[in-house]
């Protein structure tokens, strides 16, 4: 046999203007435009746009943006719900060069003089909904910092939905109105590629389940996989028309703004969330996709039949993550026709990043079995390179048991670039080569991923790891309930016990507490291990994030202060 | 108003393990296997692997090669039609980090040596079929370089489907079967992932209308955004059943090997390429999409009804591109119920990377119209950032008027890396940070581009530029006219006039070849300017390259073998 010659040539080929260009979602949007100008880009109540005028617009935003001083290392913040000017702010912030900062608008000024702050945004975006907000955020910081302060310049939204008033304030204010900004602007802008796609693209803070929020910033590489790998992964096709009830400030809408540019779709806004809104906007805008937390399709299944347009005009595909859902809310949406595709991933991974990638032959198993298949947090995107369950103590992968719990992590392009200014969370959370979620789960014999619970979600009850998730799961299947969150309260004979925190469903008669907590746990005792019952039940609304996310730690709070459960109750 | 922070920490977050993965489409094979394990990946006759199968044996020719002593800057060969090792070539060879250099089945043993030596291939997979012809290649090698001549290394794939004399040969020359060089490898092999994304994946010659053939180099990069790019462009689903009419030997067959990866997808091999054979796919094993240059699309709308199955079953969605389908090809094909996406590129740009993106509004223009709109080679593919169309001269864009003709010119990761040893070249091709086609063409307002010819295609009549393809265009709507290519033949008084070689469709009255050439030119003068008419029509089969793409060059000697055109026939 012959040696093998190794050709060093074939390697030696640099990179030229002409083969190289940095990877960056915005250039999808000067796609759209040439390709489909006259299609809907965005469509808002009685405003819409197409293609050709929101590249218009962005460039206009992108060049006022630069005459204020925005470029590469600067930060520009948008305090709004999902309106034109967000999925605009996506673009046009970016082509100025500067990083988007998206804020949850439904944090405390407190909150949000922090996020100001430590992003240094230079510009702020703020829907009149929301100014005072802003100015009172605004006001902590310059309490604060005394004569150092420099006031960032106020751009204020006007949405002709709100109430003039707090725009007649705005302006009396001093803050200029966004179209008046973009008037502002250039429209042939020559818009700023980066030169490097590692450049950063965004900057958003974690919030509501963990106390000190920790900036995430992502860039143009990772945004431009992750909005292609949307496309591969969910199957989606050009043109699709997507409705925004995801807020885009929640992961940059987990990457769709740029993903709809790619398909050169419609967006649909949406500025409250409802389930009448969502029908509504299936039924009249041909809908064909939305995004949206549990939580949103437990309210979807649960409104009275008059307010849906049941059966649905065609199939409309469903993007869910941000917690697990329970099985039982999946087979309801299957069975109202909604197709259901359960992803999984964090703020720190662009948003989802594994999904629970279907399998035709579960299309013949029973709905429950289907449900709970698919209930699995899955496999890995395209745009992500690596996925496990690992050992925490070694780093190895667990068996593919279904059953051992280890520590998820992720590894690839889905990735976040690092926290902003936080030296010490980058190291934990890239320790050993991957980035570490924090959340508990097993991987099945099929290869696919199901979380167990968030570490310390996890409630240790006489020395055994119980699921919190586990026992919800159970729970949403009594029929009285509509919500339910189970956390660790205090045990004095156990160390800590499992403590259900119950919304009930509209219509349940409520007279008699007792009894239905008492029902409640009888459910559980006929359906679970005897110790993952839980030994408290208690009603009301229940806390939540922004993004609908039920705020654990608050409800932990709350059981504590409960004080210990008593041996004597045993 | 306040000035502008810029703020250095949010990109001073550096790349680590755990947040940067060099791209490559070789990841896509794992996850397929993760996935989709247990669907098929390849059919081919009786033979059918699973994706386990696939991941297990390109792990185990990867091994296997690399026991050999392939690895990165080395290359292996491929001589082989579409069959299952070549496509477990498009993974095994760069999972041993060489380069996989798929050779065109149908060049001759001189050109085939040249390009072996060129690419100092160390390894040669070749098919059955072809190993005579290897065998001579290497021979004309041999014999060049004397004693400095190291064989390579021959692997003969078996195919059930072939004449076993010529296994029986090649096993008696030494040379190893495919599965038992398989057997060599083990099928756990930790696989090679490039470090650097911009490390070489393929090696493929330009061939067929050039006289000197070049090596292009691919590379990781580019493999992996094209792969998903088509995914993208075209609308491919998850699970995408595709059928190999294309070479895979001709640019990777379009970065397909790697698409069908990504989407979990099953490829159905087509060892002879004819009607009845795509048909009968298309009828027993599901087919949803093929590709195929537009003389394969013509042989299938021209076939008789007998060997046909239509109607369809479903839709089937054809990519077209190689040369400028003429519109009445395109008519053909969408009155049979396939769905042709017509796609332009060269081996350059990993095939095709720009699209006829389609439009709705066309949905509603005559048939005649809609396949006028569709001929255009369109608009850029999402993984090609630039696409223009340029005065030669001073580079600056043509106008949107579709008249003035310039060259059509790239920009992108679609771009390959370069020609291999070949600085000259490279220098020309990447001159002004742009790849220039050589190809001539318009932009349209709608900002479409549209080829007009070849630079070296164009016919230049008495100082007059007329396009070839534009000639050929109106020629095949002449109901006798299966093929029709049209090049310059030297004129005494014009300098050149255009020359029409014609191949009948069957069934067409040959006797009176003289009338049928007069009727022809009667045909075009009513239907194109008079200086544009063929003032020599030739009848006779028409010389093609492996990817069915006429030899114009083959064709112009010709004519130019038949002497100019005398100023008495005038």
């Amino acid at each position: 046999m012959g040696g093998v010659v190794v050709e060093r040539d074939i390697d030696d080929l640099p990179k030229n203007p002409a083969n190289y260009t940095a990877l960056t979602p915005l250039g999808f949007l000067e796609r759209a435009a040439l390709v489909h100008p006259t299609r809907k880009s965005l469509i808002h109540g009685s405003v819409a746009y197409t293609w050709h005028q929101t590249y218009r617009r962005c460039r206009q935003l992108a060049s006022a943006l630069t005459k204020c001083g925005a470029t590469f290392g600067s930060t520009v913040a948008v305090i709004a719900p999902n309106t034109p000017a967000m999925y605009e702010a996506h673009f046009g912030v970016p082509m100025s060069g500067a990083v988007l900062n998206a804020v949850n608008i439904r944090l405390n000024a407190q909150t949000i003089a922090f996020l100001l702050g430590h992003s240094q945004s230079a510009v702020i975006m703020v829907d009149q909904e929301f100014y005072t907000l802003a100015e009172e955020a605004l006001q902590i910081i310059a309490n604060k910092s005394k004569n150092q302060f420099k006031p960032p310049i106020l751009v204020v939204i006007a949405d002709e939905s709100c109430d003039p008033k707090s725009l007649q304030y705005a302006l009396g204010r001093g803050a200029i109105e966004y179209e008046n900004f973009l008037e502002t602007g250039d429209g042939e802008f020559a818009w700023k590629a980066p030169e490097d796609e590692w450049h950063s693209i965004a900057l958003g803070y974690t919030s509501g389940t963990t106390a000190s929020p920790k900036g995430v910033v992502l860039h143009h590489r990772g945004a431009y996989l992750m909005a292609l790998s949307n496309i591969v992964v969910w199957g989606m096709n050009e043109g699709a028309v997507y409705l925004w009830t995801l807020p885009m400030f929640h992961c940059n809408g987990w990457c769709f703004p740029w993903t709809l540019a790619a398909l050169c779709g419609t967006s649909i806004c949406l500025r409250q969330v409802t389930a009448k809104g969502v029908y509504s906007a299936i039924a009249n805008l041909g809908v064909t996709h939305f995004c949206a937390a549990p939580v949103v399709l437990n309210t979807i299944v649960n409104v009275p039949k008059e307010e849906t347009i049941l059966p649905l005009p065609r199939v409309v595909h469903v993007m869910t993550a941000g917690a697990a859902p329970p099985p039982s809310v999946l087979s309801a949406m299957s069975e109202r026709g909604f197709k259901v595709a359960h992803t999984y991933g964090l703020s720190e991974t662009y948003g989802p990043s594994t999904i629970c990638a279907w399998k035709p032959e579960w299309d013949s198993l029973p709905p429950e079995a289907r449900a709970r298949m698919n209930a699995r947090q899955g496999v890995r995107y395209v745009a992500l390179e690596g996925l496990d369950v690992v050992n925490t103590q070694n780093m190895t992968p667990v068996p593919n048991d279904g059953k051992t719990v280890g520590e998820i992590v992720f590894r690839g392009n889905a990735v976040m670039k690092g926290y902003l200014k936080n030296p010490k969370a980058n190291e934990e959370a890239f320790a050993n080569g991957w980035f570490h979620s924090g959340d508990l789960g097993v991987k099945h014999p099929d290869g696919y991923i199901e979380i167990k619970d968030r570490s310390k979600d996890i409630i240790i009850s006489g020395g055994e790891n119980i699921s919190s998730v586990e026992v919800e799961n159970i729970l949403y299947q009594h029929p009285a309930i509509f919500e339910v969150s189970v956390v660790a309260r205090p045990d004095e004979r156990w160390g800590e016990s499992p403590c259900a925190f119950v919304t009930l469903k509209p219509g349940v008669d409520t007279s008699n507490q007792t009894r239905l907590a008492e029902d409640i746990m009888k459910f559980s005792r006929s359906r679970m291990p005897a110790y993952w019952v839980p030994k408290s039940v208690v009603f009301g609304p229940l806390p939540k994030t922004a993004t609908g996310k039920i705020q654990k730690h608050v409800l932990r709070t709350k059981a504590k202060e409960m004080g210990p459960v008593k041996k004597s109750r045993l």
